[in-house]
């Protein structure tokens, strides 16, 4: 065919979404492969609230395969996004040469140009690269035609990625082959097993930027025998306690166990040399809280975790939502002249607070700690777009200007 | 003898050092013996800068056991005060039933008033029960004329205090016997092995109390299985590896060290739950100048440790005083107008710092968060005062009006 003649690309649109581990990742036993030293487990957030959007067109007129993050395009050479293509490409070449006519044939010698975009700022410090690789990995899967488990090839993006490639609760296992084939995600239970579980993004007016847990957990695995000794004695025993928890819906276990993991995923960051702190004034204050407040009802009404930033996630039930939500206010005032809305999301009515629990809760109030909220609950997983209106790429191969 | 008759007291004054950890003290195996979860080891500050001073009256004129601390009388009755008095009223009996001449044998049915102050602010957060302890353990048992093994009483006072009985550098063996004999503390060497080692204690401008350390070491071994590991499995060989250093005067290890163990014990703080912070910002301030500055040189210059609370103890030799003191004051910018003096005790030229040292040093200027500065050194242990004007109580057996 002569290069003039016009050659439409072949396009597909998928979104997929964020995930919160209660029972933490942190160190990799093989940095190539992007092996854990552990088992962890997440919930996935709902997609309507936070999610990565990424289309891939194929064609054979692309010279070179080439990627759009936010608006702008980066260095499709980096060895992580090599390595969820190559893994993809041979997984399809596999696929066709074992006589799957599902496999996209031309498609396999054409290079892609990749497009994505988050619907939540990169600042907010949510762990975007595990909603961005899942999306891509998701992606890539449909344009090739290729489908079955994928999270290992997701887990080869980002680790935590591979759980974003399952909606509800999902357990990474970390398996014990050299070759990595046997760590991928398993969905523990699905989104609609535990309706009344609520999440709320408590988005901390970020200092600076802290250590990139890449480099983080590299240090910490070399430095800190804290770690070695969660991840073998601890963690086995408590993946076995969170799925039964989850299995029975029993909150306070779910609580309990999600904040005893922060917390002790934390401590083997101060425990690394030089230390790493990813808490700062605000999350400690939230910490506080969120003990005064469960110690108040004596239950574990609510849970806090935190991933490598000072962002709190918070998990509790539908029905103390609205009272949680009233004490976060009142201990971090919202400023009202930022222009943004403090909580997005789910809607939650404001309710009143008693007395008895205000006079509880012994905070100094931390104005402008928390900048918004982002009020959520457990999600599907990855889904294709139909709608070709939705495609970040436009006939001609390049992201839409209103992308 | 009517009771008219005018009768004096014996009375003895003595002064004893406070000591800071480079491997840390936390939690007990019990409770009531104060027999702690492991060994520990730590410097004997000089007490030109910071010590205790103690007077015990002992007459048998006094009614009961009486006590003063810092002005104030206090409940003689606290249970930590009553295992020392009864722990070397014991002894004494003992020696004086095995025959021992040096036992004022009077003194032993009479009862003591104990007036004890310190010259440093309590408020400074430095471990004031250790040398508090150790100064009346070693008081009373002038008093009592009794000497020898003192440490396994001092320790029942205040765990840390049995390494305040000597001076240099001593260790805290933790023991094995279920009675406690054996948890004795030991010099290591004295305070004149290593002329050139330097402290400095950065007093951080306190936001609020933090846990005391009872509780918090209490609910610590309760709950943190980060503790248990450290206690068994890293402490025995950071404890050997630190004698070493020490022997050597290693500084780089002894450094390297003492920040490991800092970092550590605050991380099974963390793991404790709820969880217990004792960092603030000020002290993750102080930890991240530490490391730039040792970075810049490529070399461990100055080592950092946190007790149960946000003000740090810098240890570094005479060398580099001068320089690093420059770098806090900048990063620190001294509050000129609070009437106290930024730097106190050993005196310390200033120097110039070069261009490179102040570009390498990337921190965010935190004034007024060191209110000030106590240079020391190591120094010996608990002494006598000869001279009886030092006495805090006067004849009468009460405090001077003036002490």
């Amino acid at each position: 065919m002569p290069k003039d003649t016009v050659v439409k690309p072949a396009t597909v649109t998928c979104t997929a979404p964020v995930n919160i581990a209660v029972v933490k990742y942190w160190g990799k036993r093989n940095e190539g492969l992007i092996l854990p030293i552990n088992s962890s487990l997440s919930v996935t957030l709902h997609q309507d609230q936070l999610k990565t959007t990424t289309t891939v067109a194929s064609c054979r007129s692309f010279q070179e395969d080439r990627i759009w993050l936010n608006g702008k395009e980066e260095d499709i050479n980096h060895p992580r996004l090599q390595s969820c293509l190559r893994e993809i490409r041979r997984l399809a070449r596999k696929r066709r040469n074992d006589g799957d006519s599902s496999v996209d044939v031309g498609c396999l010698s054409h290079k892609v140009h990749i497009c994505s975009v988050n619907n939540f700022p990169t600042a907010a410090g949510l762990a975007s690269s595990a909603a961005g690789f899942a999306c891509l990995v998701y992606t890539l899967a449909k344009v090739y035609g290729v489908d079955g488990e994928l999270s290992g090839i997701a887990r080869q993006g980002s680790g935590s990625a591979c759980r974003s490639m399952y909606g509800g609760f999902v357990q990474w296992i970390m398996g014990e082959r050299e070759d990595g084939k046997d760590s991928v995600a398993q969905q523990v239970e699905p989104e609609s097993h535990w309706p009344d579980l609520r999440v709320l993004v408590l988005v901390a007016s970020a200092e600076r930027k802290p250590v990139g847990s890449t480099a983080g957990m590299q240090t910490s695995v070399e430095t800190s025998s804290l770690l070695k000794h969660r991840a073998e004695s601890v963690v086995p025993d408590r993946m076995k306690q969170m799925i039964e928890a989850v299995h029975k819906k029993d909150f306070a276990t779910f609580a309990e166990l999600t904040m005893r993991d922060s917390n002790q995923f934390h401590a083997t960051c101060l425990d690394t040399f030089p230390p790493i702190f990813y808490l700062n004034t605000v999350s400690r204050h939230v910490i506080s809280l969120v003990h005064q407040y469960n110690r108040h009802y004596g239950a574990a009404r609510v849970a806090y975790t935190f991933d490598a930033g000072p962002n709190a996630v918070i998990y509790t039930l539908q029905q103390h939502v609205a009272e949680f939500l009233q004490v976060v206010r009142l201990v971090f005032p919202p400023d009202n002249n930022n222009g943004k809305t403090f909580l997005t999301g789910l809607q939650v009515e404001p309710v009143e607070i008693s007395e008895e629990l205000k006079n509880a809760i012994c905070l100094e109030p931390m104005s402008k700690g928390i900048s918004y909220i982002i009020s959520t609950q457990a999600g599907p997983g990855p889904r294709v777009l139909e709608d070709p209106s939705q495609h970040l790429l436009g006939p001609d191969g390049l992201p839409k200007t209103d992308a």
